[in-house]
């Protein structure tokens, strides 16, 4: 059994910010880098949560993560422009490519921004969340690292990148954010199982072999499956499509790997679409969104104990407990983070 | 044991137009719906195929379909717009909002199409391969009368609406063509294991009462279960906000089943998104498209007699098959296809 802290996400963000801000990011954007790993913590999604911090430190210091990247947007129309990220932070670029595509779809009714150069971006809710709040909705899609076969193939090839769609809530119902691996389960919690010694199930990876096994490690060296056969697979190609194809990154494998690849920089890429839910219907969006949603919250549950939850609000109702609470953290993710504020002359005495 | 038939699929084309023009379908509409029916046998879809013309025929018959609908393009701005289905068939809707998405994209990158009022378009992959044989990529969003429960629910509330994506190839390699049901199978492939009388695997359905069943039947009058459970549940909400809430048509479980509500128009909804792929690359998108797809394509298969095929390619290569040998046609499906055509006094002798 791995010890597990509890530490306030206030504490998180502040270290997590100060960590960076060390390291030469600006002020702002380390908030936001910040603010994003945690969100993940708070949502419950750990393997994208600052548990990461130490990797991105360590490219950060390798100079394959620019603190201080040029980001430069090339606008071929006006709804469609392209965000050269500059090996900058993913957290930072997908920010920015949020806040330009809503610009667009404010006057347009949609706008698609795609990014190259970029890096890992953590969790895509991260900027679901972003657009929903200020009344967009969105689609990310985003391409990665070699992790999983396409379909027939028994060779890492595809990302296990997730689809992500959001839709605004309104003050009455929450906003619908489906952020899902196209893997049987997210990359991470086969990285975190393998960092805990834990077994997975089976049906989630192959080992290097190309055979079923259910260590985690095995399975982390191994490649992961796609969601439903041929389904996952499809997706995980649109996913190299409107990632890499069309933005200009890297594509069909080459994406980096984030904590393997250490001799360049990833150049993922991304493409965010924002459209205004009410371009056609107006003001009848808000009243049309809380029927959908209130009759699907009524549907007779299956198990009277489990009411049905739109996609992201387990996250949103894990995410009100934690930042009451605090953010659970195994103890040999705290050790690393100590280990990784020392080298920065950061004293950790609290967790 | 069902007999079946092997059609010519120019025959079946020409029967269905005819069939449809008979019942004041202007000519050009009543030849695209027979394509479109047709080419869903020739990829090996029988279940959104000729099949269904004689429902189609029917609903023509009460007048839940019109045969000459008013079309109404409204343009709230220059990318987006919404079209008044005015209840005529979703092929001829379908159509129209694609040609019109496409037409934004090549100025603007980007284009977005809603339809209300339309009704059941049949196989998406119909409006994805109207988009790549032009050179764009398209997703298309549709809602659909309810026959999967949102997960942790036990009632019949989302559709089992495809996730459609598309990309074009080149001459050199094929597009990627995604169409995927989000529930566990296709429904109409339990219609059909009904009409023949054989059972389904576990897992595919609930019945009336909640229970896994093998029975057709009885799963055909129950519930079809989401894919992946929350994922398949999410992807249908998604196409419940982008089909049904964004374009003014019904939603949230009040799209009329073609086969069983004949008191109203079915108010099906839609959203047809295309865009041009090389706005960022330019030229380059062919070369890159290439690399990605000859590079999934030479992955080592797990079985060496299954090359590894991007999706959409599985239907393209039974397309051409079927183009030189027939469709196949089962002998209940020919037969009510013959009592369709003696109603409107065509008589079928050749098969």
């Amino acid at each position: 059994m791995t010890e597990v802290l509890t530490v306030d996400h206030r504490r998180l963000e502040e270290l997590a910010a100060s960590m960076l801000a060390m390291q030469d990011v600006p002020e702002a954007d380390a908030e936001r880098i910040a603010a994003c790993l945690v969100l993940a913590d708070l949502r419950g999604l750990p393997s994208h949560g600052i548990a990461r911090l130490p990797v991105y430190a360590e490219r950060l210091r390798r100079g394959l993560v620019k603190p201080r990247p040029n980001l430069n947007l090339d606008e071929p129309t006006p709804v469609c422009a392209r965000l050269d990220g500059d090996d900058g932070f993913g957290f930072v670029i997908a920010t920015r490519a949020m806040d330009e595509a809503m610009e667009r779809a404010q006057t347009y009714g949609i706008g698609m921004i795609s990014a190259f150069r970029s890096t890992h971006f953590g969790m895509a809710a991260c900027y679901l969340l972003q657009a929903v709040e200020k009344g967009f909705a969105a689609f990310i899609f985003t391409n990665a690292s070699p992790a999983m076969p396409v379909w027939g193939g028994r060779e890492p090839f595809l990302g296990t990148s997730p689809f992500a769609f959001a839709a605004p809530g309104t003050d009455k119902v929450p906003s619908i954010v489906l952020d899902m691996a196209t893997s049987v389960v997210a990359r991470g919690k086969i990285r975190r199982a393998a960092a805990k010694g834990e077994p997975i199930p089976e049906g989630w990876a192959l080992d290097k072999e190309g055979n079923p096994t259910t260590d985690a490690r095995a399975a982390y060296e191994g490649i992961v499956l796609p969601l439903a056969g041929p389904k996952g697979s499809g997706l995980s190609l649109m996913m190299e499509v409107m990632g890499g194809v069309m933005s200009g990154a890297a594509f069909a494998g080459r994406v980096g790997n984030q904590y393997k690849d250490f001799d360049a920089p990833q150049n993922v890429g991304h493409t965010f679409v924002a459209i205004r839910p009410d371009v056609f219907v107006g003001q009848d969006y808000a009243a049309r969104m809380e029927e959908l949603v209130r009759r699907a919250k009524s549907s007779t549950p299956i198990d009277a104990a489990q009411p049905v939850l739109m996609p992201g609000e387990p996250e949103a109702l894990r995410e009100a407990e934690n930042r009451r609470k605090g953010v659970e953290m195994p103890a040999d993710v705290a050790e690393a983070l100590r280990q990784e504020a020392s080298r920065l002359g950061i004293r950790i005495d609290d967790f």
